[in-house]
């Protein structure tokens, strides 16, 4: 079975390791893209402790609200037109406003009572150049803002913040640090900062603010370029897995897969993995992407490289490691522990989020008890 | 609004191209990995003139009956295990058998009525070497099930039929041709045969027997390389949009998105864009991908090129094409008839196949009327 197993007190272990890093921080837990491909349904009651939760659409909140999230649903596009703006009252969103339109449809229609609502991210673009106000306009929004009553979270985002060494970093806080002092000056004293994603919450403990914004760390992948999610003591919330579904033995000369480009070299035995890219494993994998197989009569866990072109529904798997009794529908884990899904994307040219976001309905979703 | 629009008039079409270029063979529509992303409840109603459709899993198989296909249905990659052999004949499903277990299995265990579950698709491995009985094998496997009352499609997969000219194509044809006759003369004069996929339907018309198992052109995506579906008379049966949600101005000199690695040499009219790949949209892009901007008021779509990393939410575009007057909220087609999925892929590095499954479930799915 094509399997999706969500891991629970995972996902509780790295929520704890942001507490760990952002002690006073407030924690907004990102949980768009249907919380990274993991599932909101399953990830919510692991992120109970957190105090918000980020998700980038209308309907995604809706469904945040309809399972039962109650505390601070962050909007982080904010919304399209002035009939969202309304529902975002109605669902008690607290929205990002990053540009002039959206200002408008806050002012016309300032909710009636200080709920969340009232509360807003506004966003300043300190050099990733995508959304924002920049420095000309945000304290006239700023303003504005705040005479019709709404509190505010200024807010940006780092554009390398995976890159400790980035020059960009350093512009950016201070940017950010300038414009935050700025606005507590000559529009309130109450106005809030958030400004750190993971990589910034790991990288740059000096800039968490009043709310950091974890994303992949909740997950367990690593915010962080040339360092590892173990070295970050993150646990990976999913395990992906598929079954054996047949056994060979490949002669000499034969190609395997689409457009034959892999050779036996020598007689090699393989396994067909019940897996492809109708599942969401990538097609595109350098020749040193692997799975690990488990021999269910030693426990064993045994790394197969991947052999010929990843297909819609299967893979070819070199079992040449592993016991020849090796059985029929033993489990094949495409990520989980080992291989981490961080090293599958490398081997995919891509990152982990990346591999996450685009499973598709196909695997069965299941989680384990929060007892293991 | 990030959207998934299927036509079903588009599927339609393809469908007939099918039957013209194939007009003796009964036709097997591939709608596993959920109808190539589109949604199999979606495509089931324009798929209605096809004798039968192939799914990857017992789950999509039900998935099918549940909505009412009550014609053949085909299981590609057979059952995992004798559980499944008796939930095939409990559904009536028309099995693939590729190795001996599933063969011990249906043998054990014979449908008491001569329904489609008791005619099965017995693979031979002519030289993908992925799943299928051999050359030494296959006579003994096709005798013990035709003893037990089965009857058989023989079938193959080709591994290269994309490329016209590839030397395995010929050898492939061969030893089917040479084993279905061996099957004929020696087990039963009614022995079928299935052999082309949608590349081999188009580039073997020779070689169509008795089924055909078209896939990927019935979605509108060509199956042949360096031919285009236009070519090929095929209509995109997706279209894939979303909407720009902010408009901006970009000084010379400044970097766009994660990684800093677009950098603007004068000053650009961009937009942001509503999606990215946590719905889906591939992140690794070339510097040629574009979409194209439809400018409400004069009708007129635009090319615009993509700008910077694709990030989960969203994308920036260059709309320096378009009208100054452009508007927000203006629809981006990510793919449809241009740029076509096939396009998107080719600077994605991958197959048009690839981007339709790996969609998520974050757009919204919705479909033309039959009028459209």
């Amino acid at each position: 079975m094509r399997t999706i197993t969500i891991k629970p007190q995972a996902l509780t272990h790295n929520l704890n390791q942001v507490k760990k890093r952002a002690p006073t921080a407030k924690i907004l837990a990102m949980v768009k893209a249907n919380a990274y491909g993991h599932g909101v349904k399953a990830v919510l009651p692991a992120l109970q402790q957190a105090d918000g939760i980020g998700v980038a659409t209308l309907i995604e909140a809706l469904e945040a609200r309809d399972l039962g999230w109650n505390k601070m649903i962050g909007l982080i596009e904010g919304v399209f037109n002035q009939a969202e703006w309304q529902q975002a009252i109605d669902n008690d969103l607290s929205c990002v406003i990053h540009h002039y339109p959206q200002l408008e449809w806050a002012l016309d229609n300032v909710p009636a009572i200080a709920n969340q609502a009232r509360q807003v991210w506004l966003k300043y673009n300190t050099g990733m150049n995508r959304l924002g106000f920049n420095e000309q306009t945000i304290l006239d929004a700023a303003q504005r803002l705040h005479d019709a009553g709404y509190r505010m979270i200024l807010t940006t985002h780092f554009a390398n913040a995976d890159d400790v060494d980035h020059p960009l970093n350093t512009i950016q806080k201070q940017r950010f640090a300038d414009m935050l002092a700025r606005l507590r000056d000559t529009v309130s004293q109450d106005v809030q900062g958030s400004l750190c994603n993971s990589a910034g919450l790991v990288n740059f403990p000096d800039s968490h603010y009043d709310w950091v914004r974890p994303g992949i760390m909740l997950y367990g992948s690593s915010p962080i370029k040339n360092t590892s999610a173990n070295e970050l003591n993150l646990q990976p919330a999913m395990d992906f897995s598929a079954q054996i579904m047949a056994l060979q033995t490949i002669k000499v000369g034969d190609a395997i897969g689409y457009g034959s480009h892999w050779i036996a070299q020598q007689e090699t035995r393989t396994a067909l993995v019940s897996i492809g890219y109708g599942d969401g494993y990538p097609r595109i994998l350098d020749k040193n992407a692997y799975v690990s197989v488990i021999d269910e009569s030693s426990k064993q866990s045994y790394p197969c490289p991947v052999r010929g072109r990843v297909a819609m529904d299967m893979i070819v798997i070199d079992i040449s490691s592993t016991p020849t009794t090796l059985a029929l529908n033993s489990k094949v884990i495409l990520w989980g522990s080992v291989p981490h899904v961080d090293e599958v994307a490398n081997h995919a040219g891509t990152i982990g989020y990346e591999l996450l976001c685009r499973l598709s309905t196909r695997p069965v979703r299941t989680q384990t008890s929060s007892l293991e």
